[in-house]
C-alpha cells in the first residue's frame, strides 16, 4: 500500500477506517568509498515497505533529502538546511492532516534527521493548532529509527563487533545489498579510519573523517546480514507502530 | 547512473569530466478516480532514467512532492507551498553546486511545478552570488516538461484528441501502466468531467473538478500508448538536454 | 477610479456592488540604451487605467518592483527575490481580502514577473484559507500580460518583424514614448545584438546581452506606434477581465 | 531625474560621481472620510521630486505600500507586515548598492513607516557586510519625515492649532489637494473625533477613531496651504539632505 | 513577583484579576571602557523589579539579547537581526496572550530596540488577530524607556550636563553601580569621545566611536546617583504603567 | 566571569587566550504545582556559574526562553517555536564568532530544548560557511544536559527512586531549592501522576499530565539535596568542558 501507487478514492476509503500513515525519511550522502548515497533513504523505504505489509498501512512518498550537512564537503551530499527541512515537514504533515491523516509514523534511516525531525514536529503541533484545524490535539507524530532497534543492535554487535562503527556501518551497507544486490561496490578501504571525533561543521568533518567512514568497516557487509537486519528491522517496527497507533 | 546508488568517491570522479545533473522533479497530488497519486513523479523519474541512459549523466534522487496546493481538497494529494519549494531546491542545488555541479537539467512531469521551479532558479543564482561561490555565473539550470514536447503532444492529440484534456491525461496515465503494468486501477469514470475552468485555490477546484479530471478520458490509456510516450519523451528531452549542456 | 485618489468611504460603497480590483505590476529594470528603468510600471500602469476606465474598476497602487534579478548586474535595476515578492504580494492581497475584495486583476508589464506572480496566487490561497477568511474560496486571482495579447502581438510582427525582441522592445519602448512624449531618449543602437540565449542569472545575463537588448531594435519605435499599442491593449484586456469577472 | 525615466546607461554615468539616491516611501492608507487613501505616497513623492530638482539627485520609485496595519479595519488600506516591509526594503537597497550606491536617502510621508524603516536599515547595514560587498561600511540610509520638519510644524501650528490632528491632518490634506486640485472630496465631518487613543491593533484602532480621522480637521485644507507646505517641506528636506551626503 | 519564581498554578490564581504583565528588555553590548556589556538588561530589570513591586504586577524574564547590530564590531555584543527579535518576541507574547495575557509593558532599557520593538507590536496585534485569538483586540503593548523619562532627563542633565551624552551614559552606568556596587570599572577613559556622528552599520559605528562612548563621561557616575535615577524611573514608570492599564 | 558583568575591553584581552564561551540555556514552563517556572533557567545558570568558577571561562548571558511548546496549555509557559530558536542562537553564536570565540558550550537545563539546539549548530556551522567567517571551520558547539550527568543521575535513583519521574523533578527542584532558599512552595500533590505517555502537543500534554508532573514526586526535594545536585552537575560539566575544548 504505497499511496503513490493509490487514487484519490481508495485514499478517501482508507480514511473511514484509518487515519495512520507511514513516512520513509533518509538522506542523500556520502557513505564512505563502498556505501551508497542513497543508502539512508533505501533502508528506511524497504523497512517501511515490510512494515506497512504486516500492518495495512499506506506508506507516503520517501523523504529522500535530509538534514546531512555535515556530509556536505564530500561530493553527491544534498541537505537541507534544518530549518528548510522543518518547513518542507510541516508541509508534508499538514496536507496528510487537513485530509484527516491523525498519525504519521516517521520510519528514519539517518541519523542526522532526528534532532530536526523532533524540533518539525513541535512546530507542526503548534501549526496546526493555530490553524484550528479540526481536532489537531489528535495528532501524533513519531520518529522510529531502523538501526536503533534492540535486537538490530545486537545482530550488529554479534557480527560486526566494534567494527559495525556509526557512519557508512557494515549493517546499513547490508541492508542496501540486500535490496540491490546488483549494485555492490567494491573499493580497497583504508586501514585507518576516522574514529570518536565529535560531529561538528563539514570541513572539520572530512578533516576527522577523510575516507567518510566513521570507524565501521563495510567491507564485512553480505545481502544475507542484509536481510537479516531488514527482517529485525521490519518486525521491531511493526511492534514500535502497532505500540504508537494504539 | 543513479546518484543514489553511486559511492561519493565516484561523484568525485564523474566531476572530473562533467558537470551536469539530471533533477526528476514530479508531485504528490490526485489524478482523478483511476490515475496514481503519484503519477507526475513516476513518468519524471522514468523519462529522466531514460534520458540518463542516452546521455551518461547522473539523474539525482527525484523531488516526489511539488506544488499542488490547488489539489489538496483531494485527500492523498501532499503539497509544497511555494516559498517552501523555492527553499528546498536551493538546498538541494546549492549542494550540488558547492561540490561542482553546475548545470541542472530538471525534467518535470506537473504543471503546476512550472512557475514556483522558475521562480526557484531565479532565486538560485542571486543566492549562489551572494555566496561568492566560485564561476557562479556558471550556473544554470533548466526545466524540460517531458509532457509538453512536440511529439509527445502530437500523439496524444492523434490517439486522444479531446480527451487528452489538461490533468489525469490518458497520456500520463498510460506512461504510469507503462511502468507499474500491474498498478492499473479500474473505475466508471462519470461521463461528464470538469473542462475549461480556471484554477484558483484547492476548494474552488474540487468545486469545478468533482473527480479531479480536468477535461481528460485517462480510460483510453493503454501501457502500449505509455510506452510510446516514454520512448517519445526520452527521445525529446534527450536533445533539449543535449542543447542545453552545449 | 484609483485607489489612491479614493477615501476609503468611497472604497465601502464601492464594495457593496464590486469586489473586483485591477493591479497594475511592473518592474524597474533596465531595457536596453534607450528604453526607461521603468518601462514595465509605466505600461502597466497606463494600460491599467485605460482598462480601469472601460470598466469601472478601482485601479490599486502600481507594483513598480517586481521580480528582475537577471537584470541586476546593469544599474539602475531594483529587483526583489522571488520570495519576497510573493510575501509583498500575499500582505499585499490579503489586506484587501479582508476588506471585502474578490477578484484581483493583476495588469503585468514584465515577463519576468509572471512565474513568481502565479507562485503567489497559489500560496495566497492557501494562506487566506488558513486565515480562515470568509469565502476564501471565492478568491480569485489573475495574471493578464498586456504585451501578449493577439492583436498586440499581430502588430509588433507587422511594425518590426523580427526587430521586435523580447526585451526592450520597439513595442514597449514605443507605449512609454507614448505616455512621455517628452521622454525619447536617443543614443547609437550597436548593429549587434544579443539573442537567443536563455536566461540564467546576472552577470550570464549581462555577458549574453551587453547593451540590455534582448534581439530588438526600439530605435524603430514612435509614439503614435505606442498609441496603436495602447489601444489594442486596452481593448484585449478589457474583454479578458470581462471574461475573468464573469 | 526620476530613475523610472532613465536609461541604465544614464545610471552608469550619474554613478561615476554620485552614489546617492532619494527614496520617496509613502503608505496606502485610510485618511479619513475625506483624506486620499493614497495621501502619504503622494506627498512623499512630491516632496521626493521637490528636493531632487534642488540637488539633481535621482529619486528611486516611490514605495507606494508601507506598514499600515492600524489602519487595515478600513477598507481600501493595504498594508505590509514589518518583516515583509524589511525584506521589501533590504532587496530594494541591495539592488542599487551593488550596482555602487551608498547613500539611501527615504523621503517618508507616513509615521507608521518610521519605526519597521529603522529596524530594516539596521538589518541592511548588517545584510550588504555579510554579502561582503566592497566598502560596506559606507553604506547610509536615512529617514526624513518631510511632516516633521520644524517650519513644517509651525505652519500647521499656525494655520490649524489642535485641529491639526496626527492622521488625516490637514497638512498632509492641503498637500494633496496642491498636487491633485481636481480631487478635493467633500463630506460633512462628525462634530466629535477621536483623539489621544494609544494605537493597538486594527480593530482597536477603529474603535478609538471611528472615521479615521486622529483629531485632526481636514476641512481646513486649502491647496495654496498646501504649496506653503510644499514649498517648506522641500526647503527643509534639502538642507536635511545636503547634511546627509556631506 | 517574578514570573519565573511562581509556579503555574499561581499564574493561573493571577490571570483571574490581572491580564497584565512587564517585560523587562535590554541588550548585550558595549557601553564603552567602563561600562557593563549588560548594563541596559541590568537597568531594565532592576527597574521593572521597581514597578512591579509598587503594581503587583508579574514581571517576565528579562528579554536580554536585543537590537544592537551597530555595536557588533566590539567584541562582547551579542544581538539579534531585526527580524530575529520581532518574531521573538511575537512567539514570546503569543505564549502568554494564549494564556489570557492582554497587557504587555515592556520597560527597555536600550534605545536600539526601540524601533525593532514597535515593528513587533504591530506584527504581533496583526499576528494574534489572524490566530483568531478570543479578544484578541484588547491586545495592548506598550513599551516604556526609564532613561526617557522626564525626571531622569532632568537629573542626568542636572548632574552631567553635556557629559552624559548618549551611550554608555553617566546616568546608566550610575544605575549598574547601584545594582552591582562590587563591579565598578576604573580605567583611564580618553579625553577625546565620539559625539553627534548618525548611527550606520558596525564598523562605521566603532570608526565614528573609537572606545564606545558616545559623548559622555561615564567616571561621572556614583552609586549614590544610581540609587536615586532608579527611584526617579521606578516612579515615573509605575504611573506610566497605572496609566497604560486604566 | 560573567560576560555582562565585563567591559568590552576585558573581553578583547579575555580574546587573546581563550576564544570559548559557556552560554546557559533554560526555559520558562511550568514545573508542576510547586516547581517555579523558570527552574531550568535557574538551574542551568547557576551550574553554568559553577563550571565557569572552575575553568575561568565566560559566561554569556542565560538564554531564559526556549522551546517548550508542549507545555504552553499551562499558563505562565513562554515558548518560542523551533525555527525562532534557530534563528535567536544563530544571531547569537554569529556575533560572538564574528568577535573571534570559537567554542560555545551550552550548559542546557531543559531536555525540550535539546533536539532544537542541535538543528541549530548545524545549521550555524553551515551559515558560518556561508558568510566567509575566517576559519569558521573551528567553530565548535557543544550542548551539555547537566542533569542527564551519570552521577547526577545516579544520585537522582538513590534519593528518589522512581519518584524522580522526568518533569518537574525533585532534583530540579531541589536544585532550585538550592539557589533560592526562600522561595520553595508547598502545595498539596495529588496521589495520582501521569505517567509514560509520549510528548504530543500542547493540549494533548495537558490532558496527559494535568498538573504539570512527569510522573514525578517534587515533594521529596530539598535544598541540601539541591547543593548536592550542584555539586555534581558543576564537577561532571566541568569534566565535559575541558574535554570539549581540549
Amino acid at each position: 500500500m504505497q499511496l503513490h501507487l493509490c487514487t484519490w478514492i481508495e485514499v478517501e476509503t482508507y480514511l473511514q477506517h484509518n487515519n495512520s500513515i507511514i513516512i520513509p525519511i533518509g538522506s542523500t550522502e556520502q557513505h564512505g568509498p563502498t556505501g551508497l548515497i542513497g543508502t539512508d533513504a533505501i533502508c528506511a523505504e524497504k523497512v517501511a515497505l515490510g512494515v506497512s505489509n504486516n500492518v495495512k498501512t499506506i506508506v507516503a512518498p520517501t523523504i529522500n533529502v535530509g538534514m546531512a550537512l555535515h556530509h556536505t564537503a564530500f561530493p553527491g551530499t544534498i541537505s537541507l538546511r534544518p530549518t528548510t527541512l522543518i518547513v518542507y515537514v510541516q508541509d508534508y504533515v499538514t496536507s496528510l492532516a487537513k485530509a484527516g491523516f491523525r498519525k504519521f509514523f516517521f520510519i528514519n534511516g539517518h541519523g542526522g534527521n532526528i534532532a530536526t525531525l523532533k524540533a518539525a514536529f513541535s512546530q507542526i503541533y503548534d501549526y496546526l493548532d493555530c490553524l484550528n484545524l479540526v481536532n489537531s490535539d489528535q495528532v501524533k507524530c513519531k520518529i522510529a529509527n531502523w538501526f536503533m532497534g534492540r535486537e538490530v543492535y545486537l545482530l550488529a554487535k554479534k557480527l560486526y563487533g566494534e567494527e559495525e562503527g556509526s557512519h557508512a556501518t557494515p549493517s546499513e551497507v547490508a541492508l542496501t545489498q540486500f535490496v540491490y544486490p546488483d549494485v555492490i561496490k567494491n573499493a580497497v578501504l583504508g586501514e585507518q579510519v576516522g574514529k570518536g571525533h565529535p560531529i561538528y561543521g563539514a570541513s572539520n568533518f572530512r578533516g576527522c573523517y577523510p575516507d567518510g567512514r566513521m570507524g565501521s568497516n563495510p567491507a564485512l557487509a553480505t545481502p544475507e546480514h542484509g536481510q537479516q537486519f531488514y527482517e529485525l528491522a521490519v518486525k521491531e517496527l511493526t511492534e514500535s507502530y502497532l505500540e504508537f497507533i494504539s
